[in-house]
């Protein structure tokens, strides 16, 4: 019930405010004997790290996590880790504009009515500073499936799409995307985009993206029927992400346009070995993996923080202005990238884990 | 855990197999005194059933609900309701087809990797026949949120997209949805989508739709940031039904077209309350509702009952065709809909629950 | 969260009163192609079953067990086993006394004050009957721990004590325990619980007893620290039955007697294995099974329902005398030995499970 | 499944080895804007300190608690409060002995044999310093449950029996247990616990305790049958603390010793309120409160760390001795005391939310 927590046998529980003195989250449900230290899980938080190109924002955090439990000698005990990052750049700020005014977008109005009480610091926990504890989750994910799956299981993740401009899937190269800081897995739409995003900004506005993630070398056999289906799953998890808005899996909504006969994904034996001619399904089949990629896309709405008045109320129901000033990615869609492989590294080792306990 | 139970204070499990005796759920976290009989689940039911038009199935099953537990003079007692429904139409039948072939997009192929056997009647438990215990137990949560919001919450779904066809959004009526067959809020559009879904059938194919679900009458505050928020939540529960392949909530999608300013709802007073001015979010922020209506869509593709021959494999990875005969709805999608209504339901009666719990 | 639900990945939910027209469980997590068929289960529940002896209610139920689903031609499929039986003696009786008014000892006045509703017939939900689904549901735990254990783990359970007359443990005989109506492990005392139980029918009033159940064949490892340990669930699983008022493991209360030598188990190898010179531990380390058998006790207080005039109240706050008359155990405890068994197997399938999720 | 999670709707998860860098917890379910700050944790944490009697562990530590988020100005916000402590007391110490070999009585051989590594400084994660961080959440649980009742819940905990010298349970003195450094109600009986302490302790051995936790303040309507009763949560979350070996409520084991009429509470009416005219049930009917005080008993075992020299075996299988030198509490069940009042009432406040989440 915990609504901190994320994940069954593997899970985690984060906490913190964007502004508060740490972020935090202890991991649990880890096998013992995994080789881990805080390298592991830096490589994959420096991904997402604020500060790193102009694209994003100019917040300045080092971000380093630390390991505070769960190890001995660089190895997991099977006891949870605990895992904290502090809080660097908490300037003594002016919010009297956000204390008592509700941004448009954002979840301050929504909080104000549920908790009657606000940290309005940055947006206290409602910041996606949060996700800086599920990259550092993901990385232990990653060492688990690393272990399991003999280091077969890939997991990587590309924006797709900004604005009104998607890649070309043909130029798909996964060797682009750590190249640029748009993520992009084609080259030739990385300039488009760049414009993209200066115009938002420019303008005082912002744009929003489709991420997509792929895990590859699964086995058959992830995911629990009915209510656990590992589509379902991936499907909270990446919607849990701060402004997403949609998830589809393998042709998803497209799949509405397909006739019965293209959205069946039809198989023949190649080197005794079962392969599919097609995959619509983005990797799952009743709720099950296959063993095909796994493919998923969520979208992430434009950043509500944007230069721009715009009409909103404060605490005693008045109307005002808002603009936001301050720090903020002109298309936070970017950083959700190294969030979204996370989200579902951290499922697919639940999951994997979850098979072990019933598979004979 | 268990992979066949449905929410944490308001919850359900599932049973049962297509070809089985029966099918039936426990439902348990309902508040005590509420009037129910089964008669407030039978009408959810009745929209479901198979047989109703030559848009379904023409598998004919009666589908009467009965409850053998929890009730005590027609009120709820606080103790789990039991819920049954007898399969009728289970004709001794030649299932040597598919018992030993794994048909193109169902779960044939994964549920027999992961568990090794499989109940290859009908589907066995993967066939869409366990949704019938969703809109059972949907309508038990819809007399807990009768109760809890006096009556003042209405949940409704509609096809809003067949194959290529949308609705044209100005002409929806929630008057017409139920007049017509096919769950059209549009009644313009009605005669061009069955004119696809008799095409599709015809060619021995079939045709995929969108769904959408909106419910009105709601309280800001529910939704549990940041791993149990109302839009992650729902749209696990949307993509655990069987087929559906993407989930978005208020613009979804749409919303990386827009930009900054357009995706953030403005607020102002009228007549003393709060009002948006638009509604891109569907009715939640930062994970909680904000009192607008709920909108979410989901997709389900095309049917994977196909007449149209089909390569696969079977049993001992050889090379096969298939072309399943039999009683088909050409559109899934169609009697998807009162289940999205239950899972949505569903959905809200668990987080007004659980919301209880912690408001002081 | 679901409060009739017992077990994490083994688990089983029941549903049902005393006088409905059935009970029933669904029990979930159970690996496929597991051999599983009625009998599995009606061998169990005619331990429990009642009308056996002059020791036990004489209501007169044939409590034959229907597998409903989750099988398919002998072997479990992996999908949820739901599990039913009738309600045979349901004579329409008058309850006009009991209706009103609370039976001391009994949940009647708890139960009124928590849902404000109560099925007063043969105390509903509160009854034990509902423990004839534990028995069942036990039975596919035993089915599964012989899967997993090769048949090595043995869960047998004893009345050691009635009243004031303990067994003399030197005397335990497994063999004798199914012998005698009062599962006595000792024959040396059974003439003097006759004459006890006897005594307290005949006076119109009741015995209590204390239950040992003891498990052999397991392995070490069982067990999550340090909130899911082994002995904390056991505790909280023996607890759950009706009427009892205590558990404790190996040496349990008397340990507070022993020298802190005397309570720590010497470790010595004989025969290349570890063996430990004694069991005070009862088997559980730190929460974690050693390997030694499972040791636990459990107290079962007198039998609420008697003849004898008690003073109570009414559910209009006046005061009044009730006397229970009908058909009761004067000592529930002896039909606890089969329950206490089936909580104990249901506790260590789902831990034996839940270790094999996490050990690589 | 969290093994480290304690609680459902409030709950909190636990973290840390003894020797490690720090301990902590992460306290979730709190219900916004209730007051708290350190000190009302830090009160409660001094009572289980170490190093404050001859009777208990000469390790210095100062265990101050830090929150390091979830609060703001001074309220809880709805958000996670994380808690840690660091370690102080960490002497580079020489880890030889217990580093290969099984302490008797230990956790030693279970974590070996369950994770194959084992963090051995001063018992790791399966040493009782992890009890500080219970104590820290039940502050918290306390400061809800006043909120709840306001102000009407007392919980206090008191040492009833050392070795086998009970207190005089009519001399029970409220005042008089936290006059004293071993938490005993009755003042006639500490000179005779100090010296069976003393010669334990000079004798190189230890010595077991029952401890007594008394909830009053309570209404009717805590508890959810059939398998969350609160008598059931209780021992299990009692039966979690480390070196516990048994649980009993209200009569407990000597209910059995009780006929029939005297061990179910007589009711009665007086001055318009409800009454019980004995309390044998320990405040629990049914797995309910009844407005009773809770009475419930658990016993620690001698501790397991003496100076007497003991047989067991090492890693390499080979027999040994072993003798714990050491700053060792010679009755761990006196600073058990606070560890238990902590675990009831985060037992209570998570029934008391939960009971909240249901009741119309």
């Amino acid at each position: 019930m915990s609504s901190n927590k994320f994940g069954k046998i593997f899970n985690f529980t984060t906490w913190g405010e964007s502004h508060g003195e740490a972020i935090g989250c202890v991991v649990d449900g880890i096998p013992s004997k995994i080789p881990l230290d805080e390298s592991d899980l830096q490589k994959w938080i420096d991904k997402r790290k604020p500060g790193q190109s102009r694209f994003t924002t100019q917040r300045k955090e080092s971000d380093k996590v630390k390991i505070l439990s769960g190890t001995f000698k660089g190895l997991t005990t099977g006891a949870p880790v605990s895992l904290i990052i502090k809080n660097e750049d908490q300037k003594p700020k002016d919010y009297d504009e956000i204390k008592n005014t509700f941004r448009p977008g954002h979840a301050d109005y929504t909080y104000e009515m549920k908790y009657g009480i606000r940290d309005y610091r940055g947006g206290g926990r409602s910041s996606a500073r949060e996700t800086a504890m599920r990259v550092a989750a993901g990385g232990i994910a990653r060492k688990i499936l690393d272990n399991l799956s003999n280091n077969q299981i890939k997991i990587i993740g590309a924006v797709v799409q900004i604005g009104d401009i998607s890649i070309d899937y043909s130029k798909w190269d996964n060797n682009q995307i750590h190249k640029n800081n748009l993520f992009s897995p084609d080259k030739s739409v990385i300039s488009h985009w760049e414009n993209k995003i200066d115009n938002a900004r420019k303008e005082g506005s912002s744009i929003g993206a489709i991420i997509e993630i792929r895990a590859s070398g699964l086995s058959p056999g992830l995911g629990e029927p009915v209510y656990e289906k590992l589509d379902s799953d991936l499907a909270k998890a990446l919607m849990s992400i701060n402004a997403v808005k949609g998830v589809e899996i393998g042709e998803g909504f497209k799949s509405v346009l397909l006739s019965g006969e293209n959205s069946a994904d039809e198989m023949r034996i190649k080197e005794n070995k079962v392969v599919f001619l097609s995959n619509t399904s983005g990797g799952v089949l009743g709720g099950i993996s296959s063993g095909q990629d796994i493919i998923i896309r969520f979208c992430v709405k434009p950043t509500s923080s944007i230069l721009k008045s715009r009409k909103t109320i404060n605490k005693n129901l008045e109307e005002v202005e808002i603009s936001t000033k301050g720090r903020h990615d002109p298309c936070v869609g970017i950083r959700a990238v190294p969030v979204g492989e996370a989200m579902v590294a951290c499922t697919l080792a639940d999951h994997w884990l979850r098979m072990r306990a019933l598979k004979l």
